[in-house]
């Protein structure tokens, strides 16, 4: 940006509070529409590159998708080990499936996305993000529901990955993040399969989304793990829980995950590998006893109500 | 934030980039000044708290300020194991002198701060940030300028922090980083002294300031090591580099560094302990590789320009 | 502004609608305080000079307040001829009485205002507003309640002028744009006085509280006009309302009106004459046409509740 | 706006000047796009209704458009007293053509724009604004330069309206707001034809554009006449220049006026009748005194330079 001025005249405002606004000035405005579920946008930022916002949240720009999208996906993987079937729930962009399909091991990756508007206007305007994942054989585009989806599916995926938009009270993901959506999951997974669900903003100010999400899962899962990543746009650290029915060591080796991930992925990681994944499942202090000390969980009758769009609530 | 509605009148807007701006709104400004060095105001942000504001960037607020200065203070001192005089250059608000305090090992800290105004604002109107540190026994508070008070120190120091504003043109802490700098810490430092520096944004389209400064740091000591922390109103991961003539070992054994807080400070930490120490030095590959291949130094000649209000360059 | 380049911090938002922001960017700000009546501070702005802000709206500022309290005072004047005692209330920053004192006729000024904080603040660091106008032997200075103030007042005033902040819900005015407030005012003054209202915006979307106001001050005064001025920092042109018991003859002879000036007044007067009197009578014909077809008055029981601070009605 | 909340994140933020932004709150954006001249948009406000946008300047919104195209159009058509021939100089949107025929007498507007791309796109999304003008027989549309325009042109208008948008530094119009070009204009005029030019704010800390312009006017035509109406998304007061080779009596009569537009009108005007005409035509003594000092005009080796996108000088 050196001799950079500011010729910027329009502008995603995204309120990451009601009185906390991060500003992102547009070079240009690919499309901007009313989906049947959400408002949406797929737009260019002048320092970010091009992203995708719905309902005025931010969601993924290829400046810094890949600190969300590798973590979102390799953690459980390598928790894992090999998985062989994926299903992804949400990931519009596509982005998620494209890091799924660098295990070699994966045989088949299932995305389900409720809002085919969403994804027909990536693949359309964000080729960047989806990288083809879509025309690989291995993928299934599902448009539908997710619990109707999950309905359907039992002790049949390998890694489940929750990649839902943030649950706002005006946006459609809000009951997906409550117990027994987290069941219907569990269900679905084969005995050595785990999940892992994008779970918010770890902001000391913001944190309470993550904290109960942590504890909702555990109360699911024999076993519950947070880690976090830094995601520049999104003006938080992120949040993700890792669950399975098997322990979660929290990989102490880095050696070890370089050469499992040596092995079975096509090894074109930008931010992961052994050293990040141990230092993203160190979440700080305040942040784990803040888990430890929480008593509620979300559901079905009380499910969590984010900040979004103006107004609202935790 | 239940309820909540935006009824704030009143900004602060930081540009992050020309064209990224992350804008506060303020419940009170409690002073508003041009300083004989820079542009300063304390406000209350309606959502982090307190907050000091230097020449249009936000230095510390009380809402997430603990996610800076417990890691910019306590790796260095958990790496010495035991520091008796520390010596802190800028530090403004006297967090960091607050902080050097919690090790009971202490005998004497010097904060050497060249903006006696800002000093004097802060203990005025943010006595959350100091808490009483100026009027330790064990603090000495000296105004003046960093490089003439190293000048007239040798071998003396255990932990040197350099704590300073951004590097920005118009700010006057740009000729701070520099390797000039950096030689005259390393000589004020006792042979077993070690020495860390906050060191900018992680943003993979803003991480230029840390991998260069990490390399000019590493140019002259023997041994440097980057770390960082997540801090939400710098819409950004921040970053250390910590530097020593021993080896570095990044803190393997949390439950080591548990037992080291335990035993010599007083142990009010709120996100600094083992596991946290751990995750902090594991920064993600990009950034390993970046300064891996980092060949350029920050010198008198050619010292860091970071962006800064409104126009400039790295 | 040649050249000029971005490179303010703080801002004042004005919300001219929930969804129209107009921000101005600050170079100083000399106080910010919730006083007992209202949150005021007094700032420098980088475009448009020094400025009084009450409540988040921009009161009057250094660059462009003549084009409002020229037309405030003088209208009323000019019709009466001749004034010798002005009646101000509200006025804060004092310019309203400046005005009003260069009227040669002029033998006594009294201001009414509720808020001495406000008042203080501007003697104090607005200076080019008052230009010494507390000061003037014929001025005196009365810190309270206009309804209090008018209830011990009968056929006394020359010139009544009420110069109050919008009437906006959170703020101490709104119960001074009413039928009972005007009746009040109807009554100070003397047979042959007048009386102007400051009435609120004239945007064409916004411009229902001028329309009824101008329709209760009709239901009052025997003879009542609309009047309006650009004040180019309230992005709106701006109404007042001139009301007496003589037919108000929209100044149809600028020469006439201009040689009442000359021997009157001062002289000292930078947009109004007799040209700009006679144009700001001529209100657009959507304006006209929507106050002949308004009905409704403004009472005690059914105040105006304007936009202000993030949400309202009017 | 009653119980309005904030929730929009999509805005358009006009720079007023460097320092003075005016932010519109979007609920569409129909399209964005690099035209071959300049930065297009259609948007819809939440408050001013459907707009178009060129680099970054709100053009017309469909709330207040009126009280800039009635005065464009019909102050100089009563000047004429009964147009056959109109020529329009940009006018984009079709609005101006719109309202030029709206006079009975006119037999043939030719409207000449040299972006196609904001003309199709605007007969698209913005039918509110040409109301079906383009489909006039009346209506000739050219697609191409002014200045080439006018130079097969003499003798042959009797009404000629230079609708462009602002001389910002960036964009396709500055070298038409010279002498050079208003010589032009002069000469394809009948011998008792008129014209009339947008000349830019009165905002009294911008109005200098206008009053050279009215300079550069007056230098070319035997009579020039200043007159301004209240836009309120233009955030100032705006103005128009007159000019004729006949004197410009600044229509004293009102009922004359309402008269002539009766007979020779369809009379479906909003703002404009005798009295808006007369008052419009008085503009400020500042004005008058700025326009009588002025001795600069602007030409092809020195034209305009309006501020615009973020940085730029008069």
């Amino acid at each position: 940006m050196p001799g950079a001025k500011l010729n910027t005249d329009y502008w995603v405002s995204e309120y990451i509070s009601p009185c906390d606004i991060y500003s992102h000035g547009l070079k240009r405005i690919f499309v901007h529409q009313q989906t049947a579920f959400q408002e949406m946008s797929i737009v260019e930022s002048s320092t970010y590159g091009k992203a995708l916002v719905l309902d005025g949240k931010w969601q993924s720009c290829t400046g810094d998708e890949f600190l969300y999208h590798e973590p979102l996906v390799h953690a459980g993987a390598v928790h894992h080990r090999g998985p062989e079937k994926v299903l992804v729930l949400g990931g519009g962009e596509g982005a998620t499936v494209r890091e799924a399909l660098k295990w070699k091991t994966v045989k088949k990756v299932v995305m389900v996305d409720i809002d085919g508007e969403v994804v027909e206007a990536c693949k359309k305007y964000l080729p960047e993000m989806h990288q083809g994942a879509f025309d690989d054989p291995r993928t299934e585009l599902v448009i539908g529901d997710a619990l109707n989806y999950l309905d359907n599916s039992e002790s049949e995926w390998d890694l489940i990955i929750s990649d839902l938009s943030d649950p706002i009270e005006e946006g459609p993901s809000f009951m997906l993040f409550t117990k027994e959506y987290f069941e219907k999951c569990r269900r679905a997974l084969k005995p050595n399969g785990c999940f892992v669900v994008q779970a918010g903003p770890l902001d000391p100010l913001r944190m309470n989304l993550h904290v109960r999400l942590a504890n909702t899962v555990a109360a699911v899962f024999k076993h519950a793990a947070s880690y976090s990543s830094f995601i520049p746009t999104y003006a938080s650290p992120w949040s993700f829980v890792l669950a399975s029915a098997q322990p979660i060591d929290e990989f102490p080796d880095p050696a070890a995950t370089d050469k499992l991930l040596a092995g079975k992925t096509t090894g074109q990681l930008r931010m992961f590998d052994g050293r990040t994944l141990l230092g993203m499942f160190q979440v700080g202090k305040h942040v784990r006893l803040a888990i430890a000390n929480e008593t509620e969980v979300y559901t079905t009758d009380s499910p969590p109500r984010f900040f979004g769009k103006g107004a609202g609530s935790e």
